[in-house]
């Protein structure tokens, strides 16, 4: 098992980048990992006690945040985050994992490696921290604008083929993000899609609302791109928010402050919770091969559990799985 | 001006619906208020001290809550709310306030009242707070669940106007739900709608990301009534979750129940900020009459406030300058 990692890309790379893949390389001897970057840079940070199981690979530009995603992936033909993903589509390496830029991995996903034969458009996949602790995985995130019905019924096989064999969950509730419980409601879409999802292979439960995806409903919800990107960003900005606005009561005054100080372990407690580092990366599911984003900020520990996750993905063979259920998909 | 109040709808009703009227009534000598519901009911709250600008209109039956929407609205002849729709249809009234059903409240306002001529569809506009204390204005929130560009346009210039006169936002900035702030970005509908809302008689200022839209970056955000429900429902849940969920850490012990005690007086402003009590209630923009749907959960302060919505866009005769723009749209 063999997998191709962006060093470069991140806000914290390639120091955090490099720290958490040398975790990952200690952590499971069974895995191959290539770090592909600026090799007298990734050099000096490995030092001297570099793990056997790690090698460089040197590349001589990098992909930032603020390239124009499929123009970056087409030019820049020695990023590193090109570099890792034709790793993959050569057969190099089993996939790769970056933190950088997340339009840049969709389009090095799409246009680099490609899609499984039968798979419609890929899916960004994330992990939201639930209230209950165990977290949902909401597909798509940003891959697929304007989804159809029955792109939302591979979203469905392939998160419940995740959820199962890389987030351990036992019998993956599957349900249909809407405006009402009631079968019949929501956008055309939405009703498109409800009657295709009953009957599957997988356990659907029905429609599910926002309001209730953090309470633990279900372990995936499937919704169209647009809608999944838009509720991304507005729990980020509402937790964000809350947690600005919290500081500022705590900071009012000197009997706050010591209030504050004396609920910090709970506080702690409370934010890990919704710490995006104990919930790993997001796969690009239904590309040909290994594709995990790892949060822009991440620091070595997420970027190790985001390595983890691409392991879990290889190690049970979840892939072929998707690819058998794609080719079930057209013998329909 | 003449308002005709659901006094049937909502959680605590008749109670606070009575009594939120009454203070309104009190406030406004110039607003006179039909209270419409059980006649023996009302009068009993009404108690001696009844006021010059109430009357009361009897009604038998009620839309509850479980009710289905378009079915309750056709068959429930006399409900509070039904005839409430009516009287402004007949010109008995010049607008209805109701706390009760949201899906009837929106049908009875299609289907009794009706649009306004050249408006496609109505929207349902909510105020949401923002950690700047301004609020925004967010439209539509559910009415219409596959919008069409039109729809946004029109959205945009009601949602305009609702701000300005009822809100009192100068200038209002309006834009458009997207998933990036560049042009060009987001699904084929945010797409279309951009360049249709460049150039018009309102401060368009572009795509604006949900994670940005409580940090104020606007006064008024458009977006199709799917993608709206599920913002409104998501904020709702992260909220309450986060609340509960430090409720939790506050009482884990002695020493945090004392610290939170020393910070409750913070926290209960900072749980201000985020009173839709404060925001009043959402109207239902594109039917030709006023229609004001209040909070389900309202008491007395809310339900007054969303009368003072109500009263407000009469004042300023916002219906006829919505009228006056949608005929504009239709002889370009």
């Amino acid at each position: 098992m063999k997998l191709a990692i962006d060093a470069m890309g991140g806000d914290n790379a390639p120091e955090e980048i490099v720290k958490g893949s040398v975790q990952a390389a200690e952590r499971y001897p069974d895995l191959e990992l290539a770090l592909v970057g600026d090799e007298p840079r990734i050099k000096q940070l490995l030092g001297s006690g570099s793990s056997r199981n790690i090698e460089i690979v040197h590349t001589t530009e990098i992909i930032s945040a603020d390239d124009e995603p499929v123009r970056a992936v087409r030019r820049k033909k020695d990023a590193s985050m090109t570099v890792a993903a034709r790793m993959v589509k050569e057969g190099l390496a089993d996939g790769f994992v970056s933190a950088g830029n997340t339009g840049a991995l969709m389009a090095a996903g799409l246009l680099i490696i490609g899609r499984i034969e039968g798979i419609e458009r890929p899916a960004l996949a994330s992990v939201w921290p639930t209230f209950d602790g165990r977290g949902v995985l909401v597909l798509d995130v940003g891959a697929n604008m304007d989804a159809e019905p029955l792109h939302l019924l591979q979203y469905a096989a392939m998160g419940n083929l995740y959820a199962r064999y890389v987030l351990s969950v036992d019998k993956p509730r599957v349900g249909l993000l809407n405006v009402g419980t009631e079968p019949g409601k929501g956008n055309a879409l939405a009703k498109a899609a409800y009657p295709m999802l009953e009957g599957k292979d997988f356990h659907f439960v029905g429609n599910v609302e926002s309001r209730e995806i953090l309470n633990g409903v279900c372990d995936v919800v499937v919704c169209d791109g647009f809608v999944g990107n838009v509720m991304l960003k507005l729990i980020e900005g509402v937790g964000l928010g809350m947690f600005d606005a919290l500081k500022e009561v705590f900071m009012a005054g000197t009997v706050s402050k010591l209030a504050a100080l004396a609920l910090k372990p709970g506080l702690k407690q409370f934010k890990k919770k919704f710490d995006y580092a104990e919930y790993g990366g997001a796969p690009l599911l239904g590309v040909n091969g290994v594709c995990i984003k790892a949060h822009g900020s991440s620091k070595a520990r997420a970027f190790e559990m985001a390595i983890h996750q691409g392991r879990q993905f290889l190690h049970h063979g979840v892939l072929d799985q998707i690819r058998m259920g794609a080719k079930g998909d057209e013998s329909r």
